[in-house]
């Protein structure tokens, strides 16, 4: 058994109530993202990225549409330093991206961070020191004064080394462990280092406040960062950004409620990559504000492409229901859910194709480079009329009558639930050709006759039954049900021919029609049939048949 | 490239301030927990279980500790209603556990439900209905006062149908598509369907408010709590339920909030699974609240065992970053986490071993059945001193001095770095043995005799190098400086002797001890040696001598 009484809240309330932000209910703007892919989720793998891996993921992050991209901790590693060297020597770097690099608030580190980092054209040097409560006592055993004093001297230094150096450099600070650190102590160290670096409009510096361990709910994280942001120095001069991780699952909403309460910058990573739970998921940051109608200046349109090249390097997977990007976050198995997005797909293409209101989908699949036939409606043996009629219809052009598809749902649920696997969409449309269409066993028809009478159509139908051949006349009111009736004589046959539908057909080259029947049989159940033949009359015989075949 | 100006808001506030809830910060409480794996989870597979497999699963949620799971949609499906009946008849379901069966608010699925139910000792009959504006417009076609009135029926129904039918029941609604309703239409529907039931403190009913698609922030749907909770007839007699699914990764945050405001009971899975992108994460809320020392009243101590029940069952795989259970969520990889990590570890251990404060891991890793050698310090090209030197001294009992720790990081570094690999502890151990114990190339001592003088100590040592043997002749303060400056003397060699620390062995059990030497060289930079012997002064020598070979 567990025993919770080991464990204490960790965290520390503002001294003061901050709930402004909790008066705005949506993200109007994007704010600037800083992919941590290289740094945070490199060192979280299990077989960090080869330089190579880490080439080919820095072009994907330039390409989805990143501006700021940490590139690693050059300071620690041989291979940090020579994958910047890398992109700077290569000049692998546009014009229009800043690299970041991570150094802690020590001196000699420093130092070969900006050694390491000579020639960029652009870049954030981003230092950072542990504030927190356990941090102080535990691993520093320093004073509060004594972890000010490394956080400034670090700034300080940061200063010196850029007038030194050529290059642009702008600064990052991070009270690392912020979470478990009293927010006026936070603040007291981030505007030391503010009044340090005396930021300008034409350079801002950047106070990052990182969750390192989420140890709140993320309500009270976002009071902190509107603590943080209304007490700040400078505060027009300083970008505020955050760097929340997962612990607690709840990467998202404390980057999202944080933005509400003032931050302007994000660092985090694709599909939440990073140490233990990882980072924030950037996609489903950004895929959120998309599905709220806002523009997130990233482009997340290729996302098989996305999630390929990120497996690839990183030897992660995306989970199957990793939001905007798993493999069944699209995918409706349930009949209910199937009718309603059946009926929403026909809704908006009626009513009003600019403006996505699909049930059950919270985007539209092929926006982010998905599609409907494979990834939505999917059939197994939870799935009912609505998703196989759905398949039927958009794939392969069938529009079946509702009765008709509701039988067809169920044979589809039955094979899927006797073979325990999925039907995938040609094995929908095979169930149906086999089931339903053309079937000419026990019954079938080798001739007809039609003669045009003053009231109504007499027929003369030769049929086959078990190898025995009749040949039967009879009239009805059409010639449907002419040669309905004709059988009926011959076998004996009790029904109601119920239903009759049809429509063209442009599965091949060749133009044919789809004819469907229903009949109801005795005890008032249906049975049903299709027929498909360039003749219109031959397949509404062949759907009869079938029907009958189908008692 | 994507277009946002095809999506818009479907969410609706609610028509007053609804902010009590983030006055609280904390979860003091567990709420009732319903799991719907069977259900909702079950629905969303590719290939759903079979019946032994469901069999399995309830028992494993039995065994965690849930008193309510709902079982299926008897009505749906002919496995659902043999499953259930499997439960009633094989006398599968605990006295103090209760069944839920779902059910749409038509007649005749109602009716089947009651039928499917019949002698469960308790159950829950769950009704709903979709209350949606898109689902209202374009699947059901029918006005507010409709959709009302199927509610209304259902419920009425119900009532009439429990009264006829053997068994406890007690009443579930829900407003389905709650999250893309008008609060206060779904307000208005609730208390109709309230007023129906007429609900007492012995028989309370369920209102549950799904997230049946995520389409806002948390604190959205926290709001729209509160707003229901506040203008809820018989409020004191109702159960308010949530139910979030986490298309925008905000399940587990959706629920927190709500409960804070008001929700007495959370509907959700083991691990997220459920439609598209899942149902809420019970395991990551209930440990959300362990974390904080509140007792979440689900038994989660052999998490390894219900990730292999659930794989095996749902064919789905636990998230390698799935908070508390993933593979990878207590690794830590990065030498500084690593550091603070063993310092922490050490830090409890000495002042509070009843209080978990442990930087980088919010739980105790065997609270969950997890174990800090295999899952917490690992070792790759990102690590440093503290992983290694916590690995070394927790698993295998070495206690090196810091600056050889650093050393020994290193030299690990480089061959993970080398290999592409990680390390796993037993080649860490091994590493160590080979680079650093008893190194005894090029230089080897053959023999060597001690004679105690009035001041200090003489020594004559026969050693070997490149397979010439030579004796000398040296005094020195203790032993291992003799010695040392013996073999200064045979070889000329240049450094001084920095480190010396030793202790006793429990690596077998022959009393062993093992001694570390650090040397430093006419450069300045150290090198190591350790050695390993039942006599002490041997060690010495021998840890001497490696350093030697190691210059």
């Amino acid at each position: 058994m567990m025993n919770a009484s080991k464990y204490k809240r960790q965290y520390y309330l503002p001294p003061e109530t901050c709930m402004d932000w909790a008066k705005k209910d949506y993200i109007d703007k994007a704010p600037t993202w800083c992919s941590v892919d290289l740094r945070d989720g490199n060192q979280a793998l299990v077989i960090p990225m080869s330089l190579e891996q880490k080439v080919e993921f820095f072009k994907l992050l330039v390409k989805i549409g990143f501006k700021e991209i940490e590139v690693g901790f050059p300071a620690a590693s041989e291979t940090e330093y020579t994958f910047l060297r890398t992109l700077i020597d290569r000049d692998l770097i546009p014009e229009d991206v800043t690299i970041q690099v991570l150094t802690q608030a020590r001196e000699h580190i420093i130092r070969k961070t900006f050694e390491a980092v000579k020639g960029a054209p652009k870049a954030i040097v981003h230092v950072y020191n542990s504030t927190s409560v356990a941090q102080r006592e535990q691993v520093f055993k320093k004073s509060k004064e004594e972890i000010l004093k490394i956080a400034v001297d670090g700034a300080k230094l940061l200063k010196e080394l850029a007038e030194q150096t050529e290059g642009n450099f702008q600064f990052e600070y991070s009270p690392e462990s912020f979470t478990g650190t009293e927010p006026e102590y936070a603040l007291e160290v981030c505007n030391a280092v503010i009044d340090v670096w005396q930021p300008t409009p034409e350079n801002k510096c950047i106070i990052n406040l990182p969750v390192t361990v989420e140890h709140s709910m993320p309500h009270v994280y976002a009071s902190q960062v509107e603590y943080m942001c209304k007490h700040m120095l400078h505060r027009e001069n300083v970008i505020v950004s955050l760097h929340p991780h997962n612990d607690r699952g709840c990467g998202v909403a404390d980057s999202e409620m944080g933005i509400l309460a003032g931050a302007d910058r994000i660092e985090g990573t694709l599909f939440g990559n990073g140490e233990r739970t990882g980072n924030v998921d950037i996609v489903t940051l950004g895929m959120n504000m998309y599905s709220q109608g806002v523009d997130p200046k990233l482009d997340f349109s290729d996302m098989p492409h996305i999630c390929e090249v990120y497996e690839h390097c990183t030897g992660m997977s995306v989970g199957e229901r990793s939001p905007y990007s798993g493999a069944l976050v699209f995918a409706a198995f349930s009949g209910s859910h199937q009718d309603a997005i059946a009926k929403g797909m026909h809704w908006i293409e009626e009513k009003d194709p600019n403006r996505w209101t699909v049930p059950y989908l919270p985007i539209d699949p092929t926006d982010v480079g998905r599609n409907y036939d494979a990834d939505v409606i999917r059939i197994n043996s939870q799935s009912g009329k609505g998703g196989v009629g759905y398949i039927l219809e958009t794939k392969y052009g069938l529009n079946l009558p509702p009765k008709m598809r509701e039988a067809m749902g169920y044979t589809a649920k039955g094979v899927s639930d006797h073979l325990h696997k999925e039907l995938h969409p040609d094995e929908i449309f095979d169930l149906f050709k086999k089931t339903f269409e053309n079937v000419a066993q026990p019954y079938s028809i080798n001739e007809v006759h039609f003669q045009q009478k003053e009231v109504g159509i007499t027929t003369k139908v030769t049929s086959t039954f078990n190898g025995r051949t009749i040949t039967t006349e009879a009239t009805g009111n059409g010639r449907l049900d002419a040669v309905s009736n004709a059988l009926k004589k011959a076998y004996e046959l009790k029904y109601t021919l119920e239903v009759y539908q049809e429509h063209a057909l442009e599965r091949s080259s060749s133009s044919k029609a789809i004819a469907y029947v229903g009949i109801k049989k005795p005890d008032g159940t249906m049975a049903w049939g299709a027929g498909v033949d360039p003749d219109i009359i031959r397949a509404s015989i062949d759907a009869l048949v079938t029907a009958i075949n189908n008692r």
